[in-house]
């Protein structure tokens, strides 16, 4: 208890008043105070559980997740966060590849929102569409509660989507914390964000485009590394380099894997497809042109075979600090001799490192808790004290 | 809480003591005070959800949903409904296309219902099918009551059969009733009933047939328009015309859209499919006649097409009571130029009426919950003011 | 009341002690007296619930459902269960062809469970395969419970593998109890486990399995019968004859119906397919042979039909004691007449028995809850006390 009280002290310190009532779409649209929040609240969230300690505030509601692309470990830790506050998890399920728009995505997003407190999206196969569709959700719902069709406005939050990845990249940056001991010591740490060798095409690019994007706000040093042709969106470097300037930090590219590797902290070697193909098979998508967009995925993987050496390879660990790198993967990894016969890391590599990658992904539960929690509250420090007071039990045992 | 208690007393004198271990499946098998008493109890929830009050009466429970057709609005609304009232949804899946009969659905009822409490149900395609097999699942299920397989009996809610679609126009008639100011003032009104031309065929009628069966009782007039050749069931048409009867009201039944615009304070346009029409498919689906039955389909698309000028138009609606009718529709309407070429209303006309539109669809997870609440609930009048004087907070903020 | 704290005290004389955080995947792993808590503890939870009592011991935490075969009543009493508890359902769906391994079920399984507090597993199709990937994720779970991956480790439920139907069994046994009005008077009764003709093949092996398996333990008379070729898993039939010969019953196999059914006080005829077909389907299966399966199942209708007089008629039944045994089954049947031409029941059979069939199945809910509820509370004993005192509502009424 003492320390979940410390925890809630820290979190006072924090201005997020601004968080009350409103979305979060991308981590740097997000104060520093905001992210820290973020973290302090997920941190409170967890202590409590293992406390045994409820963090119910909802006695009925709905929390909406609408999945445009498949998913496990995202759905099921959206399901845990809404249902440890007390929200009910309602589905909303649509056809995969179909793109609405306009009016129906305004009525839709009303007609399913009488009583939902969220709506969790996720939103990634298509460039430009993703983040844009979820701003027309949120447009919708805000439209609807102002004009007093909806009695409360559900927020929204981005399960990944085109651009970025928030829920992931906070509880990648959780794990770091954790792992460091402290939001303050991630300052310096080198991390390097790679690409790596996968023999499938087309992975989304949010997840190196949403490390960039976050990791470089707290001084560490970024170090961006792929094939030439494999870059992320710029307007995403463009953030991260001016993340940099103001954190102390360093944002740094570079076409070497080795280079990136070179005396890293923390390496993040990933599959992604290039920005301008995604761009491509977007537009052909749009024009129905089925047969290009196979003619492309060909190319696509023709492309990415010419890159196997960009693996996460022992002889890759050994060129990071001391050999001993924390290794970071958002999941399923594409294992060589394992899930595939070759891929973005070794399995000797992943064997050693399974404990913490598994840990990385027990944050994210609790970092959505904490967005919606955010959100959903509008005094979070004395709503913490009411809870951590009332004490009432997770489960009876 | 003035206005909670008003409503409460009001409900008091309401009798709806036949409601509780009863199912809601056809408007016109419930009195006036129990019909009233399904909008008070609607209204009391909402009124209570607003003043952050929970009507949540069921610790554990499941609500069963079964939609044997495609649904969004009438999904998230039963949702919500029971997650407000404290019951788990869970969907039973069956295949869509298949009629089942006699002993299964004996069975399937009685294996769903050990702990359900209420199961609701979407049976719409096959005229001559929904509501026999809405009675089927309860009949199965009293008697599985009866025999002490099942501990408590699920009552059933009618989501939508081959006959009516309660929860829509009762959510309707919510609206009309805080559009005037309360029931009383819909007295003398005049609502048009309207087919309207889609590109699409087979569109249920259990919508027009719901609206004439209901809105008759309330002293309103309503006009019934469709093109030659695309009647209502009989056998709802004559409860229509007993219960204007009954209540003071008129039904007219007119083919020219124009002659019940004419004056109209309420309009109603939509698609519709012809009653034989849809016999015969039915009939067909059990011959497994499917060649047939797509031949009957290019029939009805080729029959619809004639009559593009049954449009909502601004020309139409001019013709209304000073031009300004309400607009209603059951969502989503086939708006022209919007969701297709031609189809039930221009696109300014519905631009004009969304957000009213939005608050229609927005009673009906309260008409659903109420519908549930005064059949699991022996004392409404007394549970409601227990749960008043509780106050337990639906979320703390 | 007074029956509850009866039942609370007999609770307390049986050991139970390892249950808690144990898994329960065959019943022949579990004790006399830990097989008796599972009935004791069912009685006690149904007994609340029809003195509207609530034994909510959760107040979040997600129970999880993994289906790889179709299911409605399992699906349905494990979502009743985890209700009735208070844990929410999420449904991990698979495609069920595939026989995941190794890296993906260990990773998972992890992923899956950070805020789990059970997992229900049916995976019966593949002989040799459901049993031991039900155990490889307990061991994953287990693990990364041990590990500081998982807060609390999830504990696993059997819900119909390839070697063990535990629910189902438990069940039926339980229905056994309250026929014959305590566990005590099973000693002695005779039991036919009989197959029978359906004009389906490859129904799975785990119930006739888990009859034998369980019913042999009270003394009772279990006489396993079938044509030649339709032998069980033969590991199993020697549990069934050690438990008779410790159990003070007796283990008797026929190939004869007629001699099974003779003076049988319970009869429960059904269809299963041989062993070593199964078996041979799975090493298929496993070989991408899918030509020759399907030559296999032509195989199994024929051999089959050659059966068709293993049909549970009046006849039949004319044999047992007074022609008035019990008749069980797992439901669905095949009804001769009603759900096929000929199959393992005649309809008049069927029709006397109904009654008793779906209370039969209506013990199931009640088993998984005791199931969740000794594997999740350290001391069931004095938390049954305290469920008593607190005495909150299962619903306001």
């Amino acid at each position: 208890m003492d320390e979940l009280k410390k925890l809630v002290r820290e979190l006072s310190k924090l201005n997020h008043q601004n968080m009350y009532n409103d979305d979060f779409l991308l981590t740097w649209e997000k104060t520093d105070d905001e992210i820290q929040s973020v973290f302090k609240v997920a941190e409170i969230l967890r202590n409590m559980r293992e406390n045994n300690i409820s963090p119910k505030i909802f006695d009925s509601g709905l929390g909406i997740s609408l999945f445009r692309d498949n998913s496990t470990r995202t759905r099921f830790s959206f399901s845990s966060a809404c249902n440890l506050l007390g929200l009910e998890v309602q589905d909303l399920e649509e056809g995969k590849s179909q793109i609405a728009h306009g009016e129906t995505v305004r009525e839709t997003a009303n007609m399913i929102s009488f009583m939902a407190d969220v709506i969790g999206i996720r939103d990634d196969m298509f460039i430009g569409k993703g983040n844009a569709y979820m701003r027309q959700v949120s447009e919708a719902v805000r439209d609807g509660y102002e004009q007093g069709v909806l009695e409360q406005r559900p927020t929204l939050v981005n399960l990944q989507c085109d651009i970025d990845h928030p829920t992931q990249t906070m509880a990648d940056m959780a794990h770091l914390i954790n792992y460091y001991g402290g939001i303050e010591h991630l300052k310096g740490k080198k991390i390097a964000m790679t690409w790596a060798y996968s023999p499938s095409y087309g992975k989304p690019l949010s997840v190196p485009q949403g490390v960039i994007g976050l990791m470089t706000r707290m001084g560490m040093e970024v170090s961006l590394a792929h094939p030439e042709g494999y870059d992320l969106m710029p307007e995403v470097e463009d953030i991260a380099r001016q993340n940099a300037l103001v954190s102390g930090g360093k944002f740094v590219k570079t076409s070497s894997m080795k280079e990136a590797f070179q005396d890293a902290d923390i390496v993040y070697p990933k599959s992604w497809a290039p920005f301008h193909a995604m761009e491509k098979r977007t537009n052909l998508y749009g024009e129905g042109k089925f047969d290009e967009i196979k003619e492309l995925e060909k190319e696509l993987l023709l492309q990415n075979a010419f890159h196997k050496d960009w693996e996460c390879s022992e002889d890759m660990m050994n060129l990071t600090k001391d050999g001993k790198a924390l290794y970071l993967h958002c999941l399923p990894a594409d294992i060589t001799g394992v899930s595939c016969k070759e891929g973005e890391v070794s399995a000797s590599v992943f064997d050693r490192y399974r404990v913490p990658l598994y840990k990385q992904a027990g944050y994210k539960p609790y970092i959505i808790a904490s967005m919606i929690f955010l959100s959903k509250v509008k005094n979070p420090v004395q709503m913490m004290n009411l809870l951590l007071n009332k004490k009432h039990e997770r489960c009876l045992r």
